[in-house]
């Protein structure tokens, strides 16, 4: 069986696991640790436990459980001191607490959930990030960086973790043994990036004889990435990687209705603009298809955040296509002719 | 299989029914919903569910999942706004609130938890206990019941529940088709009698051809039941079942060490008396058997009560094995000659 490693966190892992899961390949999905927002902020002051948010996102994605225990997983408490709190961030906390350690309380989650393949913490411990500003205003921990919207205009002068973290082995592990690696899609700075920020990932898939791929997302964020081209998200991913390391990036072909741009529009968040001849010479290739989800979104009702949830968003099974077919690519050249 | 019913709540339910789970007889639960103290108390009155703590204790000692899933549900968060909370209560919490229904999210966390027989709430509904005093004092709730000391001084005027509730259907249907009902062991006022103040429960139970046993406590509750001999939980018991209905009681014939015996007499817990000539007639047989645990207690390191919980306390095996033993005796009265 292949072995397939994904980095990221967040939603877009969730939705890319939820497709890859279908295919018979190994799956190891990486995750950031970085996560200090809501209930998964709270739960780290008051306790001490590693962040759990993105991590329950991953284990749900991969849970071959019933739907009413995914549902349960993702059920958020809607009033008291419980409110906010996500019940599966509750069970990997009170398992951490059990087992007196993060790892061996995922392994005893991924094991009720009755996990397929392998959610894997980037680091083993929780992880701080900075971000500083040209203006030198230093912002602290994700959830200022998401919730600051001059990042772009003011650039960033420096972008890290305090202390430093090393990898998890096991990371390094997947990463080696990989052949293929998929990175994003998800939220540049607060999902993807801080992965990579932490010691040994860049240069185990810089290393790595697997392809590597970019899940260019769908639309960009407000003051955080509102300007980039398509080209810009693979040069960032590159200068952190340290090398010219990506060989493909996904992109959607397919536009979304004039009233969800227009939606998007007013939040300043803009679909990414493709331009063919952009670039004479490219290091990568781009995989332009068809990914956007054509369905109309289903939420939990128990899903106090859904409205603020994208309604813009990937395809798991279109994705997981595309992915499982550049995997095909890498054994067979001449699989397929026409790519950009 | 043979039908058992065990009526109770608390720790007192949970002993009983680990000890019974290794026979092959048909076990239901049923189980008092009075109780609002801790960490259900904080439950219901935040997220408006119905008290989960004692269905949690039935449940887990029913439970044929891991011993690791049974810790879990006892996991005690220790620490910030969660503390104090059972997860084992959050998770039937969540589940009542995602399936929209206490009975229904009960019977998930029973599929979740592999649930050997059934576990069923006395009523649909969270109930209400006040008890008057002699005095007029009105204590309301389990939790104020429990800690007030002057019950067995001023006397009982009134005990009851407001709104009056009615008996959860299915607890009648197991009652009537009983072999054996078993009640307690456990605390008097908070665990056992609030199932008797439950519309149809005392009636079933009068009108049932199952034999009726009482399984009377190890010692008595500072200003509970300080005086009481084991005739007057009898009697008491008989008094909220309308007529003289208990057959057996079950009474531990094993001393505890002296220090023990010091230790709880410092707190005003006496070993309960039994006196052989008390009555010269009586409507129940007494069983006179060693019922003491005399392992040494075994704690979970998480469970921040563990200081608090009983020392003195019913060996799970020897009085499931003293209960089956009745039970034969149902069926075949020469099973057994020396009862005294």
């Amino acid at each position: 069986m292949k072995n397939v490693v994904t980095i990221g966190g967040g939603t877009g892992s969730f939705v890319l696991l939820s497709g890859l899961k279908n295919y018979p390949v190994h799956l190891s999905a990486i995750v950031s640790m970085a996560d200090d927002g809501g209930s998964t902020g709270v739960l780290r002051d008051e306790l001490g436990v590693l962040p759990p948010g993105d991590i329950r996102q991953c284990l749900v994605a991969l849970s071959d459980s019933s739907e009413k225990m995914r549902e349960l997983m993702n059920y958020r408490f809607e009033r008291g001191t419980l409110k906010g709190h996500n019940f599966g961030n509750l069970l990997l906390s009170a398992l951490e607490k059990i087992n007196k350690g993060f790892l061996k309380g995922l392994e005893e989650a991924s094991q009720i959930l009755n996990v397929k393949g392998e959610v894997i913490p980037v680091t083993d411990s929780g992880v701080n990030l900075y971000m500083e500003l040209k203006n030198s205003k230093v912002l602290k921990g994700e959830h200022q960086i998401n919730s600051n919207f001059e990042i772009e205009k003011r650039g960033i002068k420096k972008f890290y973790l305090n202390p430093k973290a090393k990898a998890n082995k096991k990371a390094i592990q997947r990463i080696k043994e990989a052949d293929m690696v998929i990175i994003g899609p998800g939220n540049l700075y607060c999902s993807i990036l801080p992965n990579f920020l932490v010691e040994g990932i860049s240069e185990a898939v810089c290393k790595s004889k697997a392809i590597v791929v970019f899940n260019c997302s769908l639309v960009n964020k407000k003051g955080h990435t509102e300007k980039f081209t398509l080209d810009d998200y693979v040069d960032v991913m590159n200068k952190y990687l340290g090398k010219e390391k990506i060989n493909f990036i996904t992109f959607n072909s397919l536009k979304p209705s004039k009233r969800l741009i227009k939606k998007y529009q007013g939040r300043r968040e803009f679909l990414i603009p493709f331009i063919r001849e952009a670039r004479t010479k490219r290091s990568y290739k781009i995989i332009l298809t068809p990914l956007l989800n054509t369905e109309a979104p289903k939420f939990s009702k128990a899903d106090a955040l859904a409205e603020h949830r994208a309604f813009i968003r990937h395809d798991p099974d279109k994705l997981a296509k595309t992915l499982m077919f550049l995997l095909e690519l890498k054994e067979n050249k001449n699989f397929i002719k026409a790519i950009i």
